[in-house]
């Protein structure tokens, strides 16, 4: 739509009935139609979120100044907003939204606030921690595509806690990146690496999210866990994490992270193993196949999604950039 | 609700059409009822708002990023997540509910950021602004209530830009307050001092805020006003300004401010006038009455306006402490 198409009101006693309406028009000046589309659903959300609770003015002021502290306490290496939208809900469904998966693929989970790009390129059996109390753990992992077909030269990121349930960021002498590391699949889509066993922690719960759990009665813990992100073009990018099965908050995690498909066993080096890999024989082994989907087939799915949600929705839209947008035609 | 009553399900294998139940589950916990009703409310209007948009991971991404920058660029003196909320209509709407006002009342408009706590006291007919440039304007003011029975002893708040349309704590390098001050209504209910003819003035835009203005293709300014705030036991605390007639931005206020009945126009001091109040004959003169509403007509209002609307919306409330939660029995 031209932007001098739009009929700009006289914005004057604007009350509880108009307002919502006002600003929408005042909103869509602009040539972005999806910035509009976006624009548009905020705005009526917000307001009828104001709306439908008769907000009053002391709790929007404590929510306005809750959001300056949750940005406030956000640095390089803490993104409270990403926590806030993980203990919300969020995080969980636009990735579910974003990554939609085929049956046969590996699900998605919570990337969480701690990934970081400075982190080590390994190559197959070195190890990604330095911490000696925790309990060695081998990973072993394979990559394909759908068919069963290893993917190579996939570029994957690892990061984990240490045994106390830290991570290397939330150390504010720490000397550089520790737990965490970057490798590529090789020919045969194998990757594998020593890391330590995972350990359930709490999220980060000093500041105003943890205010926010407390305030519901909720407790901050995650269960343990190991998070993995693939990227190689052509491939959709795969955010995901391993669960261990039996933790004492597999049912409960603080950001809703846990899927079925992602709760992994433990195994125990066997002789063999403990020869081919470097390790103690009866030491931790973890064993996991990820699939990934090509961009093509997420994409088509995704748009299939889109459009599928509008409809059930009663909204006539059509995609642009396979994301919706109000179809005016 | 007693809290033990909440089942807490089984967070695990949520997906876009399970989450948002899960999460309002989850944060039932507690036993604050409104605090119960307003994240049920926020989780839902979130949730939707990202099912309605599809949103990306990318979109969600630079949000989250955005709202930082916000937080991030707050301080005492900015409070930026008031200016969001100004722009966006959210902070008109919430003063419209909380704040109802009979209709022989004084209406209100928004706060805005640049209200602070630091401000001299000053007696009738002090000047409030030291700024050499500004045109000088006698404001006269009476306050009554809705009767035109005038209150004394009124705690007014007054604050308006310099002459070139800044704020005082927008200076870094300021020595103290300026353009503001607070006053007492005296026994006729009266309030009189010397100020400036105000001007119109962007909101600040070298923010995210401005940021988004520029995104959605809007202005930032505001039509010239000074701002007033009322406080006294038992009168329902009025936040409010006035604005100046035939302002180029009088019907495009960036905040959506602007009221009919807030309009007023400047008079010029004729020698009665003058020479009362001190002032130069022919120049700057605003009168204005103001009349405040009870604390208990406004309760009794605001509880009659939250109760119509639930029932037009179909939920079926109750007020606790005058604000919604669910009628469970």
């Amino acid at each position: 739509m031209d932007s001098s198409k739009v009929q700009v009101p006289v914005l004057k006693d604007l009350n509880i009935d108009n307002i919502t309406e006002n600003t929408i028009i005042i909103n869509s000046q602009g040539n972005d139609a999806r910035l509009k589309y976006v624009m548009e659903r905020l705005v009526t959300h917000l307001h009828d979120f104001a709306r439908e609770t008769r907000l009053s003015t002391s709790e929007w002021m404590a929510a306005l100044n809750f959001l300056v502290r949750v940005g406030q306490i956000s640095s390089d290496v803490r993104h409270e907003f990403i926590l806030l939208s993980d203990i919300l809900g969020l995080s969980l469904l636009v990735d579910a939204i974003d990554h939609p998966k085929p049956a046969s693929s590996t699900e998605g989970s919570v990337l969480g606030p701690f990934h970081t790009h400075e982190a080590e390129t390994i190559v197959n059996g070195q190890e990604m921690t330095s911490d000696p109390q925790g309990e060695p753990c081998l990973v072993i992992c394979k990559i394909t595509d759908v068919q069963g077909n290893p993917i190579q030269g996939v570029k994957v990121d690892i990061w984990e806690t240490d045994s106390t349930g830290h991570y290397d960021v939330q150390y504010s002498e720490r000397d550089g990146p520790d737990g965490r590391c970057v490798m590529k699949s090789d020919d045969k889509g194998d990757f594998w690496f020593k890391a330590i066993v995972p350990v359930p922690y709490p999220i980060p719960h000093d500041g105003p999210v943890g205010q926010l759990l407390k305030l519901l009665n909720r407790h901050p813990w995650r269960p343990a866990h190991m998070h993995f992100m693939f990227e190689k073009p052509g491939w959709d990018h795969l955010i995901t994490a391993l669960y261990l099965r039996g933790d004492p908050y597999e049912t409960s995690d603080a950001v809703f992270g846990v899927k079925q498909s992602l709760v992994v066993d433990l195994g125990r080096a066997d002789e063999e193993t403990a020869q081919q890999y470097g390790v103690q024989v009866g030491s931790k082994v973890l064993r996991h196949d990820f699939v990934l989907v090509s961009d093509a087939e997420t994409e088509k799915l995704r748009d299939e999604n889109a459009l599928a949600a509008m409809k059930k929705l009663g909204r006539n839209v059509k995609l642009l950039n396979h994301l919706p947008v109000p179809d005016l035609d």
